[in-house]
């Protein structure tokens, strides 16, 4: 099965938008084991979109559409679609309440306007849509399938995971399956990643594999073409194996779980909780542990203490340290994690504070400079780390690497 | 001059790579009057590529690739050029001695495999790469321009700016220039927006508007065409100043200007502070805050109350509220933006607490219920939003939707 994704949107073409649907769509699909062939992006304009799709339905078996489905005159999908498969619109009564009963649950009137959502091509099979208005598209023809989605990345991600995969699900052939496998490290560089593993890189077999770095660590991905899932399955299960043997406690977790995911989990088997004092990432360390559903388990909450003020008032970090060394320094971060952690009774409390940038940074004190303490029963520590120059970058690498120290001490005690 | 985007490599089409080098080539072709009609991507295949340059060499006066110029045997941009063009590839000894000379001056040796980054398709000339080994390739046919690439990032735009836009300053025609303009509204939705602007978007002119929904709001984007930098100024200035008057106050900023970097400027300009309670977005509310540097001048910290405890002891809510009226309630709230400017002493005091979901939702208190509270030295409020059943939807519309009550606050007061 070849498929083909045609994004939809002006803003695509003048390079005022990322497409990042696709993006999603591609790893979606492939995972699926369905080939995605081409990729097109169109302006919202009804003629080119037509041919595009005309041209997409010629010579792929899959079309989906991302974009142009919003109830604004420069919306204009629905009308090639119907020009494409020369079809009219024509209401959907049962859409039209769900829309209805969307801005009654809000309680905000319904502006006329949006009555236009209900009107689909005719022949069309409505794809729920519970996060927006616009409900997703699908049109079968001889064969091949159609779908059109609208461009808000999230419905558009959960309309195909909820709406699209089980119709794919039912309709790819066997044979050959492309399987891949991430194994996601942390506190280990790129290189020195390469270095450990080197010995095995030279016996792969028929296995790929790539290093991929994110703002969490390195990702490794393993990709094989085999027969079938099982065998695909033992075979990566073998070399997950001979990786871990080597690079074990660098692994927090496979596929999509997350750093946060896998302390969380430590947390949770352990009836242990935490609790957070930041000064530069400005929240980003509590945000980033509760997007975990259920971290109320574990997580306490904290203190954000951007000015020194807080920092004293609430954390007890003595005034001494801030005038003799500063809020950027180890005795700060020591003090802050201690101070969070008798404030809200955790039995850990981490702290952040350091030089995000791009101002701020003196010769002795550089951009980049930053101290992360832990305070546990056992006693407390703060590091030394010297990140970036780029400011969100640095804030992303703070939360990150704290996050990685606590697994670490969660994993050793 | 109508120009095209051909993107070249498997990883594009796989969502293992996020493609933005058509988005750099996308904003600067249009700022130089280019108008992109299509952008495509096709996979390392000789065939899809020699498909993807016919189609668009038919249908373009200006065809840019990027990717597939390397030296590896997955890199095959260059055979499907000759196979277009119907060209063979002969030995560019300039460009040789540039690529040998390269890696002399960092002291590596020079493997074999890169000796073929000085084969180019006959005809072409070559754009020069100061920043890796591939040059650009330049082919002219019949008054089109063909141009190929390499895709990597900083080398793409290096070539793209020193070899490639000299050559089209040369012949973009004079007259129209295509200008834009981004007007960023909040605190409106798309369908209400175009409702408030209807009888406006009847007498548009020359000017083009799209309605591009973000997480913080709506953008509006106005295009136009126009004889001359200035005159294209001026009638979107005359436009703008009509949106203003129909909807002023939902509009916080213009171009890239983000809401907390508003927020922040009002802040400022009037001397005042703010501090966050947070119990839902977990600090992601002071995370964006921070995002702006310099935003010690006014963020004073705050407190994430993720636990009851927190909200009690550090914020003040009365036990009897979180009986009987729960932590998510009009009433927690306001004791809560109450109780952290109290504590720290700000100006403001914003609150934010609800069910972000996916699970603790009930038939009261459903997930996307969210409460945010604001409190000032003229009294406090607290409002009620039913937002989506998406977590970190929620948590983001939450923490954007508080920013648009403290602009609302700042702007009124």
């Amino acid at each position: 099965m070849l498929a083909e994704i045609i994004t939809i949107g002006d803003e695509l073409l003048y390079g005022q938008a990322i497409d990042t649907n696709s993006v999603y769509l591609g790893e979606r699909l492939t995972s699926l084991g369905i080939e995605v062939k081409y990729k097109s992006t169109v302006g919202d304009d009804v003629k080119l979109i037509v041919d595009g799709i005309t041209l997409a339905m010629k010579r792929s078996d899959l079309v989906i559409t991302t974009g142009g489905l919003g109830p604004t005159p420069d919306d204009v999908s629905k009308k090639a679609i119907c020009d494409h498969f020369g079809r009219k619109l024509v209401l959907y009564e049962d859409i039209l309440r769900k829309v209805e009963s969307w801005y009654a649950k809000k309680g905000v009137e319904m502006p006329a306007i949006v009555r236009s959502q209900a009107l689909l091509p005719e022949g069309t099979k409505p794809l729920s849509n519970d996060w927006g208005t616009a409900p997703g598209i699908f049109i079968e023809v001889k064969g091949k399938l159609f779908f059109a989605l609208p461009g808000v990345p999230i419905e558009m991600e959960r309309i195909f995971d909820s709406g699209i995969v089980p119709i794919l699900k039912d309709r790819i052939p066997g044979g050959k399956v492309t399987a891949f496998r991430k194994i996601r490290t942390a506190g280990i560089s790129e290189a020195r990643l390469h270095e450990k593993l080197s010995s095995l890189l030279e016996e792969t077999g028929d296995i790929g594999i790539a290093f991929l770095p994110t703002s969490s660590g390195v990702d490794l991905r393993l990709t094989i073409k085999s027969n079938s899932p099982t065998e695909a399955r033992r075979k990566l299960d073998r070399f997950e194996k001979r990786i871990r043997e080597k690079v074990d406690r660098h692994i927090y977790g496979t596929a999509e779980e997350s750093l946060e995911k896998a302390v969380g989990d430590l947390l949770r088997r352990k009836k242990l909780t935490v609790a957070v004092a930041e000064s530069c990432t400005g929240g980003l360390l509590g945000k980033t542990i509760t997007n975990i559903s259920g971290s109320s388990d574990y997580f306490l909450g904290g203190v954000i203490s951007y000015s020194d003020e807080l920092k004293m008032k609430l954390l007890g970090v003595p005034d001494e340290v801030l005038e003799s060394e500063g809020a950027v320094s180890e005795k700060c971060a020591l003090s802050m994690a201690e101070g969070v952690k008798k404030l809200t009774g955790a039995d850990y409390g981490i702290s952040i504070t350091g030089i995000a940038g791009p101002t701020g940074g003196t010769v002795d004190k550089p951009v980049g400079l930053v101290y992360i303490g832990i305070a546990g029963d056992k006693g407390s520590s703060a590091r030394k780390y010297v990140f970036t120059k780029e400011r969100n970058f640095n804030r992303e690498l703070s939360a990150q690497t704290a996050l990685n120290l606590l697994r670490l001490e969660l994993t050793q005690s």
